[in-house]
């Protein structure tokens, strides 16, 4: 990764407000060039750039990622040197296609080019290794909390924290994917104004993670209510939030991985109340996006399930969102159902 | 009962579709005359009468039941007879006051007025019994598919069957209670355009009918899918309805009341399909109402954990249904909850 005077050449697929942060926090360091992929912000950002205010940052006008396009580059015509890593931020929506792996493969070089997850959930690296069985996939797992109230306005809140980890592939030596999860932090971290760190254990960061995200996340999304009133709302805490957070807990020791005892208490008050924060299934639910549900309860159910975990209350809300995302597959016109008949008597 | 030539005084609480359609049965035999109590549609049907498209009862125009009002009488002050009978037929919203008990309270004669509850769910007569423990409390369960598409015009697309019979009130003997059911089927009957019964087993009535109303109605509300689409939709059949349903019978079957073995798939199966009925609840939840999940969904949970029987489907749809309930409640201000504050970082 020699080539521009040291710099890698980063991809980076979804130019939101994750992506906006990551690519300038890659760039800024001077350690990388950024393509980014933008897709409905994509005519405001080839115009304007991106208008950030950031509390790593501050404010950051019109600001412009090496280059700035609408599709998947394709490996083999560019101009420039193939591409270092991926780095994928979109959403992961298992249950929709395309699937990621079939999104970035135009960019994919087979056993070069790593892989970089920054997306939440379990078994996400599953059908990449399956793709690309010779290359490096990363795992990230972000705190951060950023949106975008217009195209291509960037509000960052609260800091981004990543950490970044190697998924085991079997068929690479360990210290190959080591060393491209070292090459990409220091990559990552060289502007300074970020928390980039490696993750000495993925599995069990993902599992943590989970203990909000498999819980919260469809909670709020099923109800339409946000952390704060979802707090505030009668016995859901003791009803719903904290048993399917204990569940996650249960499904994590099965796996191997004993989490504090505090996480459950943790993730219940980590969004400040009074700031009523939808948590993004809820965003996606109230903007009519689909959601990533199989990832972040789908895949944590099943392995707990399978290793003996009982999971009464993660069962019931997965097939509710699995109702919720098909209703939303009939709106767009991906499923089909009969035509409405007349009442005959 | 022998006043005005042997006709019963009936106050009917609640005059959308089922008490329109409720009202003209009482009428049309000449056994009942019937003062109706409108909320929402007062003005129209106080005007222009009802308007009534009927597969019981053909077309029939400005038809006006003997008497119509916007509150409760009061039997003290009335110049007519007392009311004999009570019909409660509006939706029993158990956790939003006023309780049912105290807004007929003006209109009941203490050991005399004979209550009716054409309402669905559990326990429903305990807090009436609580408050007028030597009257008579008769059960009525109700299967009509009718609605109200304009104030005061009323569609009546499936048969009224209604079944009748008295809730047991250890304060009085059987045989007086058992009276004022069977005379109340006969004076329902008596048009000859419908089909009232006597119930001789209420709380197995009940229980029967919960398999449909705890199961499908939250799982359709919550979803936003009505009862044709549940059932395309992916597994929520599989992994959502019939588990629920088996719930509701193992509860009955715990209470004492053994359901038959067809009565799953008979419920799953009620709604033709592609008619894509909306159930009573995803109806309320799409009009901003308040849902009766209290007395549909939580007293037979409650009844059936009490009596050791697992219900893991049927507890989170409780949780879920009382956080949207809650959310209705915040947006009508009947909860408050603190000010949105400043990120302080």
């Amino acid at each position: 990764m020699a080539n521009d005077e040291s710099k890698a050449s980063v991809l980076l697929v979804g130019g939101g407000s994750v992506g906006a942060i990551a690519a300038l926090n890659l760039e800024i360091g001077h350690q990388a060039t950024v393509t980014i992929v933008c897709r409905s912000n994509f005519a405001a950002v080839i115009q304007e750039g991106y208008t950030i205010r950031s509390c790593d940052h501050g404010t950051i006008n019109n600001w412009k990622p090496t280059k700035i396009v609408n599709t998947i580059p394709n490996a083999a015509s560019e101009e420039g040197p193939p591409f270092d890593y991926i780095v994928c931020v979109t959403k992961n929506i298992a249950d929709v296609p395309p699937s990621l792996a079939d999104l970035i493969r135009p960019a994919v070089i087979p056993s070069k080019t790593v892989i970089v997850l920054i997306q939440n959930g379990l078994n996400i690296e599953k059908p990449l290794l399956a793709a690309y069985p010779h290359n490096t996939i990363l795992s990230g797992v972000s705190l951060i909390g950023a949106n975008e109230p217009a195209p291509g306005h960037i509000a960052q809140d609260f800091p981004d924290t990543l950490h970044i980890g190697a998924f085991a592939n079997p068929n690479l030596p360990p210290d190959i994917q080591e060393s491209a999860a070292e090459d990409f932090v220091r990559r990552y971290s060289a502007g300074g104004k970020t928390h980039c760190a490696l993750d000495p254990n993925v599995p069990r960061t993902r599992w943590r993670k989970l203990v909000y995200n498999a819980c919260l996340n469809p909670i709020c999304a099923i109800t339409g209510l946000d952390t704060g009133r979802i707090r505030l709302a009668d016995d859901a805490v003791a009803g719903l939030v904290r048993p399917a957070m204990l569940e996650i807990v249960a499904a994590a020791r099965a796996a191997g991985h004993e989490l504090p005892a505090t996480v459950v208490g943790d993730m219940i008050d980590m969004d400040p109340l009074e700031m009523y924060l939808p948590p993004s299934m809820l965003s996606d639910t109230r903007k009519g996006n689909f959601i990533e549900y199989e990832n972040i309860l789908g895949e944590p159910l099943r392995e707990g399930e399978k290793l003996g975990v009982a999971m009464p209350t993660l069962r019931v809300l997965y097939f509710l969102c699995q109702a919720v995302q098909w209703k939303n597959k009939e709106i767009r016109g991906l499923v089909s159902i009969p035509p409405k008949g007349s009442f005959v008597t």
